[in-house]
């Protein structure tokens, strides 16, 4: 659960197709950052990636996460999220990977020959610029 | 120093004035990322940093750092660089902020109040992805 609520403004710029950049942990803890899409879900972040990733190691061994969301055409507004993993479940049906798709590009995802991992990520705690700045 | 040389292609990107995400570690490891304005200056990554900012703190603390740089208008296309501060230089005159507002805006930096920090960021590794993916 998120240390403070979140105002409507911010989970309604979080629900949109943003651009984001989303860190996890090496094994020695240095952070590695790369863009990524995601959704926001039921108050928390959804990402799907490709099994062979090293990012899913990475969780599997840190779950701590950090994510930032830009205002697409306006990046100054912009949303970042720190939390940890709650959930990596395998995304058989590709199901998710799809709703992905559909949330940024209309369209269902093209690849469908590799296996691909759903996290659920909970979020701790949040901040906000720009137009997403606290109040 | 970089462990792969980085392609021109790679070095012209990375000196666009990109929407980018800047990684920092809390005490306890936590990632925390933020969005940011960087220059891509002999190399390295040069960012600044209003002096009050918990960033900077961190920074002083464990000097680890990932930056994510999003093409504009095609954010597949992203480099990350992972590093580690090498120099925090007060920036006295606000020379450096300057050349990084003239990058983004074209203008120099307009708030001329808060004392501000430049740090640079030694690339120890990159990654590329779309139109930047690895040759």
């Amino acid at each position: 659960m998120a240390t403070r609520a979140m105002p409507v403004e911010v989970q309604q710029l979080l629900g949109r197709p943003n651009p984001a950049v989303m860190v996890t942990l090496r094994k020695d803890g240095q952070p590695v950052s790369v863009a990524t899409w995601y959704l926001f879900e039921g108050g928390d972040i959804v990402v799907n990636l490709d099994a062979s990733r090293v990012r899913l190691k990475h969780l599997r061994r840190d779950p701590r996460v950090s994510l930032t969301a830009l205002a697409e055409g306006d990046w100054y507004t912009h949303v970042s999220v720190q939390g940890h993993v709650t959930e990596l479940v395998d995304d058989v049906e590709l199901e998710v990977i799809d709703r992905l798709a559909r949330h940024y590009t209309g369209e269902p995802y093209r690849n469908r020959d590799n296996p691909r991992v759903t996290a659920r990520i909970a979020i701790e705690s949040w901040h906000g610029w720009g137009a997403a700045a606290q109040r």
